[in-house]
């Protein structure tokens, strides 16, 4: 067969997906080992059509899948690969870049910087950062961190609040840190004047936390911070700045160090894109920069490379390109705009239904919430209503109780789609 | 325009580029800034359609591309993202899943376990190897020796040659580990009557080096290693053990801690696929595993993300069953064979012609090569043949002197394309 019609068979194979995603359980209903079972236990010794392996798409794989870009996708963060990052991350495939100096892909090393421009100005980031890509928050956060450490390197403490991700204490383990976990108050923001900086290298903040997307106080934390680096955490929430009326978490973000924003989360791009932003470049380059000779060239220019961890990148940037464009600021406002109006509908229902709560403020699209009761009534309400396979959703704890979080963020989801899980939870949580 | 409409012209797209990628020139021929220069400084308020970006691809992304997938790419290491593999990587876009826990994503879990053990199988390591994907050798090689740490805490120096890749070094600085750098013999292996061990927690044998594909003689500092984790990066050469005749340089992988191969390299699925394979799981998961609340879950697997730095991961190992059902171990030790015998040519031409010198041993598909003369003039040779669009090769030092090498690996790649190159080279060295 040619590229031409194994692509042509990829591509009715993805329409149809994308077409049909909505039918299927969101949350796979299989057991561990199913697919390994199903696969051969040896690799081919002769080469078999690519045809093989769509029917095995549908055959093995689909039914093993837990479908991100399903619109009832309602636990942790959701995201969505929407049409252009699907096309783009083609073209990437395409292109195969490998990034390691600017001349082995000058279009990839510029776009990414000239992408993460463009999303700052979305954003309303200052235009003296520089931006570029890791694939995840973790990595990013990680290296962010890294340069923290060489600017300070005879300060061992990373600061943060009791309701950081846990990528936190991961990059703090790998980089020998200590973790200063400070308290929150009654809406889980980290309280500044509970601040203690004795030794510390870095603060992280979080706007949009993981259990309840509260958002740590920036301006206040950097009115204390004095020369400890300050780095925000927004994976989540920073793509909400692209509405002005959402930005009052970011008051304070331009006196920032770092900051981490997923446009993989909540814009659209598709997995693997985690933009790192710093106006402190030559920290970063003092922690990373690394030529040997095999890569020494004529260019004067700073490799992206010399920011990050890898040697190698591949062309991320071309996926946020195709979504800014292709999107527009008007497509992602709107796009964020009704993720914050579902969560504010469903917030309202479940306010207004006796025997259940609501157990956070909800200030962007994740409602924390639980059924009147027992933690075990709400886990077996979690458990069942994940098996019908007609949502999915995750929990968190919160004061020591276990808390049902409904998050939206699926390109997809619809009224109808909020309003479906509502039903299921009340009629789930009657029948038990 | 529908999802259809836009994927068959961004599939035409890809495979006018795949038809026509050997008539660019391999190395682009812009300036820094040109892209940038080019495009629009601020974002679009309003939706573009998709028909737009691939307009630019032609007009500003190609002129600015150094074409990897380019027949005469003879620098750094080629590699080949295969049809399979730009097709694999157009359904994980469309499935966009995000590998948290084994529940997030069961198929993606279970598939990058079993296609590394797949691969493990190909290229003869030990069956009770757990394998990974992560996205560089950079990151799995920090992984490797992360875990290497928190086995022997009290332990803080890595020792490697001095021609292992600057990657380790990157390692051990964000580790804060000091590198001990052991002399090499004069086929630029390390000498394991050397290795002074003092204080060290980890020695990475290189199975391929950067410089000039030299092996590390594994079996013998394996010999000699003792409780010290042993590490063997072979990012590249180790897809060559997939041709039995070319397992010189695997003896004694089967006393690793850990490996790493980069299938990305020399295995034909494109950018971002780095397999890690360890026998010591529980030094990994006592290094990395970290599992918050919100992220328990009721079954009982253990997570990729327990094996690795970043919590979430993309569906990598898509694209290596892709390739390896598409290719089958026969095709794949083809592709192998003729790259070798390709280099093999090449490095008798070299041989054969007065007034230039073979600099090394060639073990695997990279020839060291250098004309009589002073450093400059081979300076210049390497910019005039690049720069005539022609070809695309890149230079190390040995022994203090500068040296072209011409890595084969590239899929596309012929005789007559190794031909062309080495007509190129004389022709630009008589010229100058």
């Amino acid at each position: 067969m040619s590229f031409r019609d194994d692509a042509q068979a990829a591509v009715e194979w993805a329409a149809r997906y994308l077409e049909r995603v909505g039918e299927y359980p969101v949350l796979a209903q299989v057991e561990p080992g199913w697919l390994r079972g199903r696969l051969p236990a040896a690799p081919p010794d002769d080469p078999e059509p690519f045809s093989a392996l769509l029917e095995d798409m549908d055959r093995l794989i689909l039914p093993a899948t837990t479908h991100w870009q399903h619109p009832r996708f309602f636990a942790y963060f959701p995201n969505t690969g929407s049409d252009p990052a699907i096309l783009a991350e083609l073209l990437t495939a395409t292109l195969n870049q490998v990034g390691i100096l600017w001349r082995t892909g000058p279009a990839l090393a510029e776009l990414e910087e000239h992408a993460t421009g463009w999303l700052a100005q979305l954003l309303g980031l200052p235009e003296s950062w520089h931006g570029h890509i890791e694939d995840t928050a973790s990595i990013a956060t990680l290296t962010a961190l890294a340069a923290a450490r060489a600017a300070m390197p005879d300060r061992r403490v990373v600061v943060c609040s009791e309701h950081t991700h846990s990528s936190i204490d991961k990059a703090a383990r790998l980089l020998e840190l200590e973790l200063r976990r400070i308290p929150v108050d009654d809406a889980f923001r980290l309280r500044p004047d509970l601040l203690d900086l004795d030794g510390a290298c870095a603060v992280v903040a979080t706007v949009g936390t993981t259990s309840t997307t509260s958002s740590d106080p920036v301006a206040a934390i950097a009115d204390r911070v004095g020369d400890v680096w300050l780095h925000v955490d927004a994976a989540y929430a920073g793509s909400a700045w692209v509405c002005p009326e959402l930005r009052a978490s970011a008051e304070g973000i331009d006196r920032a160090d770092s900051l981490v924003v997923n446009p993989h989360k909540w814009m659209l791009t598709g997995m693997g894109c985690s933009c790192l932003w710093t106006g402190r470049v030559d920290e970063f380059r003092e922690a990373f920069s690394l030529v040997p000779e095999y890569l020494r060239t004529s260019e004067d220019v700073v490799s992206l490379s010399e920011m990050s961890i890898p040697l190698g990148r591949p062309f991320r940037a071309l996926r946020l390109w195709a979504v800014l464009r292709c999107f527009g600021r008007s497509g992602l406002q709107a796009m964020i705009r009704e993720h914050v109006r579902l969560a504010e509908l469903f917030e309202g229902w479940v306010r207004d239904e006796p025997g259940w709560e609501l157990c956070a403020p909800r200030p962007f699209s994740v409602v924390c919430f639980r059924r009147d009761g027992p933690d075990e009534d709400n886990e077996r309400l979690l458990a069942v209503a994940n098996a019908s396979g007609e949502l999915f959703i995750s929990h968190t704890k919160l004061d020591g109780r276990y808390v049902l979080r409904l998050a939206i963020g699926n390109a997809r989801t619809t009224e109808a789609d909020v309003r479906r899980a509502w039903d299921v939870l009340r009629r789930e949580a009657s029948a038990l």
